[in-house]
């Protein structure tokens, strides 16, 4: 069984990180926490809760995040009550939300809160916060800094990026718990979600320790988030646009140059591959676009295999 | 229109503040904060709750407390993660503790946060918490002290009661809003509700500054929570029991004499009525089951006459 530590986000990076456990990976999963944000006190780790309930069965499939069969109760209420209705807490979300905020508030880490959450769903993969500290994801544009939630759920990604800043970054560090995972002498690959690179991927590698934690004599292979110009959820290709890169496949590639040895790309962007092996890295085509469990899983195997294949990065 | 300050706990004075309102009074609730708990980390004001809700038409009339129309999503996804259960937060419900849990944190006092929900739900009496500091009642027991909520929905109230303590107390005072409620030259009565003498209106008349700010000119009237040996609802009646005073409206005029000018008692306890009106205190015996909204208005109504014939304390 193949032990994999995978980076992920939310949407796109669960299904993944589903897969992988589906193809029966000894799987470690760490999740970006720079979406992390405080809405009416509560603490909402948006990409944790969406790999959890994604991982435990429990996930709207249609929309990718939230609860199957939620509720929504309380805004109602929090609506009458003159509250904020800007960002959707289901009723039953709501749970995951206080409960870790009360743990928090008594000492306890995000990572030991999440590992047992995700015991008590019966995920038996390890889904590992990037580290315990705040980080907060704040975009710039030509008006200034956002927050990551304000740019993303306020302002539905309808302003110019011109950068990101991960606040509280140089206060963080990689959890022991991570570093743990990464030194695995059994580990096999390190698998980058079909994630935003920017939002997701890139807060977590700039923790301070965990890129340097990760074995160089182990393979690195990412997954392309863009898929025929065109990201599959959120704001991967507009950001890639307003940053100058491709907006393809390609431009994925050029912000992870020199880092993995391998990306995993749709067969609709065939025609990019010679470019993207021209970067030093080697591609695998096939169909990226995870619709069932079945192509979850089957990307998954792909993906390790190719891993497998690559050996070392390069 | 006869400006009125009511003394309440939670459903059986809630229920008569209902009435008063819609009797049209001028009507202030100083509402019992005793029995304010904080389950996972939320602040739950049992009482004011139970007023808000009851005054502003959203109480679940079958059950006294809590919202028609409830759902229960957070709490099944609670017990799967793991959380406490004994205290069950409806989806609705929750949004008052959420936002009031913020609201705390954020330096408003209990008083400008329950003034603004009753407002917003289209309330137009005032509810006032009893104060603004924190006050825990403690139930005395053969093996110890129990806060309030353990005793009341862990334990079931299944368990002898010796005293009471208002923990916190002597840090409370009357808030200038009550102050100023009692102070009011326009004030025509102060009306007990049926609530539990021992730790719904005790705490109230408990808190420093508050007694001595009722004006000794108006009259005091109490309603009795015990119909034909028994309570309505909830505890008092073992609680007069344990205490060794009568289980009747006579323990309750005992309880109440000296302060209260008089009191209203269910006709089916006619016969004790010269024993309480010996204690120095007039009796109006009328049908003070309060099932319907119009039972709430004219109990409401009998009791503002009564006062009104009454005229200051004795």
């Amino acid at each position: 069984m193949s032990k994999v530590v995978a980076l992920a986000g939310g949407v796109g990076g669960a299904k993944l990180a589903h897969g992988l456990a589906l193809a029966g990976a000894d799987l470690t999963v760490v999740v970006n926490t720079g979406d992390d944000f405080r809405p009416m006190g509560l603490h909402v780790s948006p990409d944790i809760d969406t790999v959890v309930y994604t991982l435990s069965g429990l996930a709207n499939r249609a929309q990718g995040w939230g609860i199957e069969g939620e509720t929504w109760s309380f805004m109602e209420q929090v609506s009458r009550l003159g509250g904020p209705t800007w960002f959707n807490l289901g009723d039953r979300d709501l749970a995951m939300h206080v409960l870790r905020t009360q743990r928090l508030a008594a000492g306890e880490t995000l990572t030991a809160i999440t590992g047992d959450f995700a015991a008590r769903l019966g995920i038996a993969s390890r889904i590992l916060p990037m580290c315990d500290e705040a980080v907060a994801t704040m975009v710039r544009t030509p008006d200034g800094e956002l927050p990551f939630q304000d740019y993303f759920v306020r302002l539905r990604c309808a302003v110019t990026v011109e950068g990101f800043r991960f606040a509280g970054i140089d206060n963080a560090r990689a959890s022991d718990e991570v570093v743990a995972a990464l030194a695995d002498p059994d580990l096999s690959a390190v698998i980058v979600c079909p994630s935003n690179p920017f939002v997701s991927v890139d807060p977590i590698l700039s923790v301070p320790g965990l890129r340097a934690a990760i074995p160089k004599s182990r393979p690195i292979v990412a997954v392309s988030p863009i898929i025929a110009g065109q990201a599959v959820k959120g704001p991967a290709a507009a950001m890639l646009r307003d940053l100058g890169f491709d907006v393809s496949a390609l431009g994925v590639a050029r912000h992870y140059a020199g880092w993995i040895g391998g990306l995993v790309v749709d067969t609709r962007d065939e025609a990019l591959a010679a470019s993207i092996e021209a970067l030093g890295m080697k591609v695998l085509l096939t169909d990226t676009l995870m619709k069932t469990d079945s192509d979850r899983e089957r990307l998954a195997r792909e993906t390790l295999a190719f891993a497998e294949r690559l050996g070392g990065a390069p």
